[in-house]
């Protein structure tokens, strides 16, 4: 199994204390070959009492289809990866860049590698997010700072 | 403005002439920043009578939001990009890897690069391709291999 992911203390940023994440990036790809993937076949997994999530993983971009039930909150963190979240229903409220935004149902938020994000739901919302490369401390289930 | 891109006849695959497309990736990584995108508010492109196509482009990622109407073909032909395709709504049969398989709402195919594919829609189908890296010809408008 892969060491947990460990957690350092960035700057501030914007009075808020920002988590940089190690561990979040597999040292070699993950290789893949063509896959058919059934939403429903996926494990759920329970992350905590307000956070569930399904991984479709390939090559070097991987999908976590997401609930997040109303309150479910996202502590400020980065992480290498690239990130591109997709919100289907819902409401999604992110502390990024300095700014405070609602991304919605049919909306999209890019957010590039390394750039500290905190999100909170204010809706029971459902989405989808994209990372490259794929999060290697969600498929090792090392991403101790959602499991509180 | 990026030189079309050109295309050349690969090895047949399984009885099926394959295109392996060229200039479908970029030469520089597209740099990008934190940004907000409203699918209603995006371009929404017709590429031909029975397809049309939204882009979101990230850093290294890029999401399509496709409709193919029933009927559409997307010709054999492959790419250096890995492909995710997400399908909402419909049905969306793949000849791929020596296979036929549909992919339907609720599922996901994912694509290796370079593996040559086809598709037709066997019902008016929505869905999201995720492409990484971006497909420059999509973005740079030069994939004459759909626009028939």
């Amino acid at each position: 199994m892969a060491k947990a992911a460990k957690q350092r203390v960035s700057s501030p940023a914007k009075g808020t204390q920002g988590v940089a994440l190690d561990g979040t990036v597999a040292p070699a790809k993950h290789p893949a070959g063509m896959r058919h993937w059934v939403w429903d076949e996926v494990e759920r997994e329970i992350i905590n009492p307000l956070l569930e999530r399904q991984l479709v993983v390939g090559q070097d971009v991987m999908l976590a289809r997401l609930l997040l039930r109303k309150g479910c909150v996202v502590p400020m963190h980065s992480h290498m990866n690239e990130q591109l979240s997709m919100i289907f229903s819902g409401a999604l409220k992110f502390w990024i860049d300095g700014k405070e935004l609602v991304v919605r149902g049919g909306e999209v938020l890019t957010i590039p590698p390394n750039m500290p994000h905190k999100a909170e739901a204010l809706e029971d919302t459902t989405g989808i997010d994209v990372f490259h490369p794929p999060r290697a401390d969600w498929i090792n289930k090392t991403d101790s700072y959602l499991r509180k």
